[in-house]
């Protein structure tokens, strides 16, 4: 320790002399100069505090850490976290310094001034309710801004996972070319293409449905996508007619959230990708970028769910979703629908 | 196809005359005989007229696979998942009988009459809130009869993923042997205990807590099992001493599900496990039979994740679960509490 480094608590910044200047700011890029000091925030001054490179004083009494620590957690809402957060990013040797929406980290190698902040940080508690849209925001601050966003969610043990969010653009190979399919019938809650020809032809070029014997089961967003497009026709039990619009009126009340899935699976279809149901993987879809043949179906490259525009994630869940993503090699994008369909992907990172 | 054999739909019934005991009860133990003849249920009937092994008449008229299947659909609630299972199962060449809940299965090589079944089956679509208690209930009674549970979830397009459930029992090998831990602080949402020494110890013997420099933090349910083992002593950030009752209070106000998670911790701890976060799988906990020390942590055999008595599983949420706890090479295990801790393991089948 170099000669003794005095601040001063005032508010929620602790305030320095000129003397820190050459020690925290030009070696460690500690805090910003302010006047003809130092100001650090209270994240930084309880790393320093706590590696005895400064020492603190409240209205004259000096704060050890625990007092400081104490202190600094009824004056910063979720201080605890970012404090976790700050510290073990400095301790993996990346250059942080506060900033919004959290912090902002500088690549390996790289310090303000030399290079640009890589990532942007938004810490989050594994108990905080987590809605699409404050994950949105900074995303499309980091995207204007061409860094990237950082999130780091600190569990109730204050372990950190990281993950990097960005909006994603998809696109696939598969022209789907498909044309008559005949009459299906929406049974109790799946529909049932009858010929077996047809049959045999949608599943082998478009990769629809389900084959059971020589007939194919349609999912409901499936057959509302097929007659959207007129390849099928759709009857009902009592053999009436069925246009997209009754049909999407039963469909709804098969599945809440049909409209939702189905604007999805549309867009992502129109896009040339091939869409089918993600169930075992606990999502609403598995996409392929192309499937040349029911004999050769690839592997899949995207995990989607749909969400809500307005939809709040719990943490474990979000952290449960692209884990398993993760552990079946493919990647997790949520789809919600605001003026178009718009897809967030959001991948584990290992700093 | 040996001689033709006519079945007569009445009711949601399927009556056969003498002639197709030989052909179908004895030799492939479809229906049950009744009076003279025999009697298939719908999903028997549709599996069978199907590979034209039986005819089909209502009311005189003959139906055809399409129009049989219609009007099955129309007969029973749930038929279509039933056939796919069903047949699914019957093509693997098991012999199916209907049976509460939906089926049982003969293991492999046995029959009606020659071995018990192994295993009873309850049929789940995907879109179906699926309440613990009625995956308790045939549990329960399989368990009894010694036999096993599966559950067949069917998804949107027909695919069928097989599990296993049972009740488990859980005991682990630690006793964690811990004394005195000293003075902790609940700050915003977690503990801090600030003795080095104490700190060292608490991991190092019982695997406690996340070591933060010198200090440990704890999380709400290790600190409250440790408060209320006498092992530490607890104060607010404005230095109150705190009992459990107090901790509690406020806990629930951080955590709701407080109370769950601490019976559950504490009935695992109780029974010499290890018991830790869960979040990284998007669990309440993850579980060790035994750590020797925090240089030595070996895999953790379970997952646990609580909830209450009244919960209602969404099969595609109980689907990701088990998933990863696959994918990571543990057990997915579900605890609720009735008059006692209980815990439901629900694992993959590949039958």
């Amino acid at each position: 320790m170099s000669e003794e480094i005095i601040g001063r608590l005032i508010g929620d910044k602790i305030g320095l002399g000129q003397q820190a200047l050459p020690d925290l700011y030009e070696q460690g890029y500690f805090g910003r100069p302010k006047g003809k000091g130092l100001e650090l925030s209270l994240v930084e001054a309880a790393y320093l505090l706590d590696r005895t490179r400064i020492r603190v004083l409240s209205e004259g009494k000096e704060l050890d850490f625990q007092a400081f620590f104490q202190a600094a957690s009824s004056l910063e809402k979720g201080f605890e976290f970012r404090y976790v957060v700050y510290k073990d990013l400095r301790e993996r040797g990346y250059y942080v310094q506060p900033g919004r929406p959290d912090f902002r980290v500088y690549p390996r190698g790289g310090h303000p001034g030399k290079s640009p902040a890589e990532f942007y940080v938004l810490v989050i508690s594994e108990r905080m309710p987590l809605p699409l849209q404050e994950i949105m925001q900074p995303v499309r601050v980091a995207g204007q801004m061409r860094k990237k966003l950082m999130l780091a969610i600190v569990d109730e043990e204050s372990d950190i996972t990281f993950y990097e969010a960005r909006e994603k653009s998809m696109s696939g190979l598969m022209k789907a070319e498909v044309d008559e399919g005949g009459m299906a019938t929406l049974l109790e809650d799946r529909v049932v293409l009858w010929d077996a020809a047809a049959s045999r032809r949608l599943h082998e070029h478009g990769f629809f449905g389900k084959p059971v014997g020589e007939r194919l089961q349609l999912s409901l967003v499936e057959s509302a996508y097929l007659l959207d497009r007129g390849v099928i026709t759709l009857v009902d039990r009592s053999g009436g007619a069925m246009d997209l619009q009754s049909f999407a009126a039963k469909a709804r009340r098969i599945e809440s959230d049909f409209d939702l899935k189905f604007s999805v699976y549309k867009d992502l279809r129109d896009k040339s990708l091939v869409v089918k149901t993600g169930f075992k993987f606990g999502t609403h879809f598995r996409v392929y970028k192309q499937v040349q043949g029911p004999g050769k179906v690839p592997h899949s490259e995207y995990l989607v769910h749909t969400v809500s525009v307005d939809h709040v994630f719990l943490p474990p869940v979000l952290s449960r979703a692209v884990r398993l993503a993760h552990s079946v090699r493919k990647l997790m994008v949520f789809a919600y629908v605001s003026d178009e369909v718009r897809y967030l992907e959001i991948k584990r990172l290992k700093p």
